[in-house]
């Protein structure tokens, strides 16, 4: 939980009023009222499950009930069921695609970010697989909540997260140098600073300057480790926290966890990560009309 | 334009507000008041870009100078500017991010609808590429416009759209006639109605009790020839479109659109579509405060 | 239903809070907190209810207890109890006004829908009566639902549902067959075609162009059957749905049903029906605080 | 002005937004962008005039160029112009509908209370014509502002504003004297008390307890001279303002005004009166795209 | 209550949005999802209560238990217990911050208000005790009702409350009678006409011309008793209530009291009240998790 | 600037909303359409200046045109100007109140912190002054930006900022090291650790296991010191920032800054803090209508 979900109900409540508009026109002309069904939401392919959390209390909220069998975070089979609802017939097919468009991209990130932390961690590295804010729009909590439940770090939650000092920052102050040390100057005491930076010659004047995480933008690995070996032999690499991005995906992820960098932080996971492939299904007709 | 850009500026608003929390703590320590850029957004990769008519505006909204470079719709070469935007730095940079995930997944999602489009028609086929209901939570018109720009079809734009019998509905109503039979009682006159069958027979069924489309769901390529031919010989195939949907994705689109269905849909374009890179770059600082 | 009563409820509240303001002063200095009582709605005229259904689970929202005695669609006596509420009384007190102004708006354009599908009925045509979009702002989807129960068509949704070509539209587009010929290109599979005409020849050509719709706009009943007339010799009646508009009232609707013409579309049912006179009555004080 | 045009527009976007859904399908396949029209409000039956303050900004909101032809307030002849609009011809279609809906309804309410009032005033009497809070769910302001722009007066503008006590109060609180009592008692020194009464005993008994207001709720005009002659008996006619309230319209106003009474309320002319005629019509394509 | 419980909720979810962002993350990492437990609000000085009508709702919209230890409007020792709240632990711990300074804000309000209230009541004059407008920016509800708790009048509730002439009016307008004069041929009958007069004269003016009420604003006592003196000679005293305003506090309250005008009106009960001193204590955990 | 203008407007319109109600009946009456006038902010007593960046968007949002005499951060003197308002009468007129609400209490706050800084810096010490988040609900932005603008530190912005361990989550995970564990363990590389303690050993447990910050409730400068010289004794005090809080004001915060301690957070800045008297004048009325 990072949000109760009360708060969490309004949000997929708006998202449920985008797809209604004036309401669902078909249920309303086939399904008597007061016809009660029970349905379930199925695996139908394997991953990993997030936005249960979610969805649950959404379809509690309209009168349904449900009955978690699947957690988030648990691996999923094809064919296997996760939640079963039961309750008023047009409201669940009302409801229908909005929880699974919801839960599908939730699980899809969870999945991919799972595969690749996975990998990292067979081939025995401790490094941080984190996303970028390289969100859909309007569904940055969504999409970070899906990351960490794949295992992965949310790095900064939103802008006011924070400062991490970037290439456009640099351009407008001047150099790395200038940028960190306003940023130390002025910052809050409960900030840390993290300076993305370009070269070599940049990673170490922001480490010199104090930094506290420095970010090697699209550095190949053996740049990234050039740059571990200058900042251990200037005594700087224990003080500071590096962090790899730029063009990280599954076909490198593991060579670059090897270079000893810290943290990887891959903008695929939140925002190209295939859906998974969930459905729901009416299983019985409880009560006919 | 589907929304006038007054309406859309303000879901542009709240995806931004969302990112923005207390705000931009880093710009705030290191820009200062008053400074004044040059900033373009450039594709990184080729596509067809989609969204810039929403930016547009909301840039303006913030008080920032905007020259289009590109149009929605236009094919970008790697490089290519898309938009040059003027104004204050702070400002500039506080929406970057919003700017850049809205125009990317717009753009992702309009690049590869405009792919399946062109191999079809490359091929001779005229059929229609249309895209579902699965789209992002929150994003059904950004994701369905997209489909448009790339050249597919929006399909039903949301719940009260076109009246579609689906196979829990007909789990429900018991048959595909009964549901057709209820649905063109108490439908208004104002709506199309279509149906989703799983197998010829409930093909025929559909088309003899007059729905005005039907989809072919999970249909292999030959059971949809089967299924035009039976149509066909009944005297029926010119009274009914026919659409089929599940599994189409780039290597198989082809073999679907040489059955002569009309309509294919496609469920990854929207769902699982890969966001198109893009990056905003500070050209020049046109004013130090 | 259209809309789950979850959403509805939504909108009722901000109808609420219009006229609570800072809250019900009266009541707040003359009721103790803690007085339960029971009230009743109740019909002082005859007509048709409708609203019951978003009414109850406002109410039910606030904490109090409804027991329907009626239901919508039913048709009211002068006198007729519709529905028990027990409660809170500063609750209900202030919910009062809001609750009735709603429910009087909404069953007095079922009434007059009713009236006007019956005296169609009664005079032995099957005519379709529908509404139009002439609808109280911020009342559409509730003027809609109204003419519904009333046994009315709700013709368009709204804007983004079915394609609908006017005077203006043809006005700038230059001719009805160029307007009809760039809708069948562009429009998504799933929209109807619609073409509003003034006079007979534009009629046809709508019909030969293949509209799926024509609206007759302010023709008179002579007019009227002069054009199915001709449809019906060029052998185009079948293919077209046909709907007259304009000045249809209680007084000329029968005549006008007469035609044979296939729907009429009615503004004043929604745009200048009667409130039906309804009120609510505290009956017993169950608990004095 | 009640409100700041910042403040009302936003109120009708909601409104717009309600009818767009996902927007204006028709236009969008019709249309250019970037053809730009002039058009024109104009009356289709005489009347008077309200709205225009409110419909103005917001047309300007979304880019149009306006031209006032006539004023809030004005006497409208069948067939004068109102408002010269020019702009994006896609913009002007997609707002038509409801800016027509939303001045319809204001002018219709205006021009009954300017007839009401006119009636009145002609037959020579000052009695103040006020509408109640009968208005339509969530067009509180309006409908107010309207009935202000005929002549007539606001009465509580909601909930919050002046006491009023009720029959259901009185039924709560057992007696016209104790609720009188308890008001005064406890009111902010800023409110006015007005009493609803159902019979003289019960006038009188409110104007010697010292309410500011009595309303005679459904007193014949009979009653209502009855009531007026005992309290000039007691001296206590000058000390109160009384409102006859009940079943007041067109046939009876002027019989209810000639009893002398301070006030008549009239439910109808918020809740019932009729939509004054009112068209938009594009008159030239300024530009074609 | 003057608002009813379902919509107050409202407000303070928005407040508590605010401080949330994307969520508690320090309870998400420390406290594990189940954990269940027993907290308390606690006086740490002692004070009046305010806010707990409000809090408690709240509380149990997060499926919180409750149990009320006192009421608004009670006098708080040191140290007693105010509410028991048993429950979710992260869910209380995510809300703790919000509701306490929703109290401790309100309770402050109160507190000083009762304060003032007693010190002129024990001095024993009944003058009316009145705050202003001048509240915290978005909580001019809430200030207000804290207010009334604390023994207070309400003043004007908002903008649309009650006529108030002010000097800026004046200086528009160009005279008290002048303004007076418009007020009273203008306003709805509902509606009380108060002035603000900045020396005796215009006391006078004000009076002679029939306002309601009068404020004296920055008037010494000494000029209070002046007036009030001058308008008992005119015989107008019995006919206008007279406010004074301007710098009134606790050091001079009783003075202002004993001149013998109506109401004095105080802004800084409002705009900078201290904040009552509460805390949220977790007493027991009742299930680890 | 943290938020760009635009985001911030909105939230101001919405504590314009709140007083506005159905408008500003008062002006309304009086004020002719059209007049237009030339009015000041001025200061009418001395303090720092904040909220000015906010209020002026605002102000020619709603048309009117300003001019700055001051900027935020400034030392106002009794009697200075701080803005000049052109425009509207009516409008200027509506939105006075909110806007001077807006602007004494983000001053108030502004003119406190300032002065305690300044207390702090003039007797030689470097500690920052922080707020917490005590500030008045549904302004924890505004009130965090003026201690800013005042010289101070904001500590966490909202809940999802920084992880902050407080006395309620060490009774639920049972220790201090405990709890500094799990969140090492689990938190985001991206945010700062700190720990409230309660007591000496506590404060030493916490800066073992490795709080990046150690926050000092309720100790008494003696208490402090003598931490302080601990931490250092044991080779910590180098690695750890320390924050004392708890009853810190005016009279005492230059003792407890002595201590050598890192930062005194205090809640009274945003809690209770005085508004700063500031008023608006119409100075001439530039156009009679």
């Amino acid at each position: 939980m990072f949000l109760p979900r009360e708060i969490v109900k309004e949000k997929l409540k708006s998202f449920l009023k985008e797809d209604l508009g004036h309401g669902d026109v078909t249920s309303d002309l086939l399904v008597m009222d007061g016809t009660v069904v029970e349905a379930e939401i199925v695996a139908k392919e394997s991953g990993v499950l997030a936005g249960l959390e979610e969805i649950k209390p959404l379809l509690e909220e309209f009168g349904l009930k449900t009955e978690k069998l699947k957690e988030d975070g648990d691996r999923l089979k094809k064919g296997e069921a996760i939640l079963r609802v039961i309750g008023d017939a047009k409201t669940i097919l009302a409801l229908e695609r909005t929880v699974l468009n919801f839960l599908c991209r939730m699980s899809g990130i969870a999945t991919l970010t799972a595969k690749l932390v996975e990998m990292v961690r067979k081939a025995g590295f401790k490094t941080i697989i984190a996303c970028t804010r390289k969100t859909a729009p309007g569904l940055e909590y969504f999409d970070k909540k899906a990351v960490r439940i794949g295992g992965g770090d949310t790095h900064r939650l939103h802008l006011d997260d924070m400062i991490l000092v970037k290439d456009n920052h640099i351009k407008v102050v001047g150099s790395v140098s200038e940028a960190i040390k306003r940023a130390k100057e002025k910052a809050s005491f409960s900030k840390k600073i993290e300076v993305e930076v370009s070269n070599l010659a940049e990673a170490l004047e922001a480490a010199r300057v104090g930094a506290d995480i420095i970010m090697l933008d699209n550095f190949t690995p053996a740049q990234i480790k050039e740059t571990l070996l200058q900042l251990e032999k200037e005594g700087l690499r224990s003080k500071v926290l590096v962090e790899a991005s730029g063009g990280i995906n599954e076909d490198n992820v593991v060579e670059f966890a090897s270079t000893g960098v810290d943290i990887l932080s891959i903008g695929v996971l939140t925002h190209s990560a295939k859906a998974l492939d969930l459905s729901l299904g009416v299983r019985k007709v409880l009560k006919r009309a």
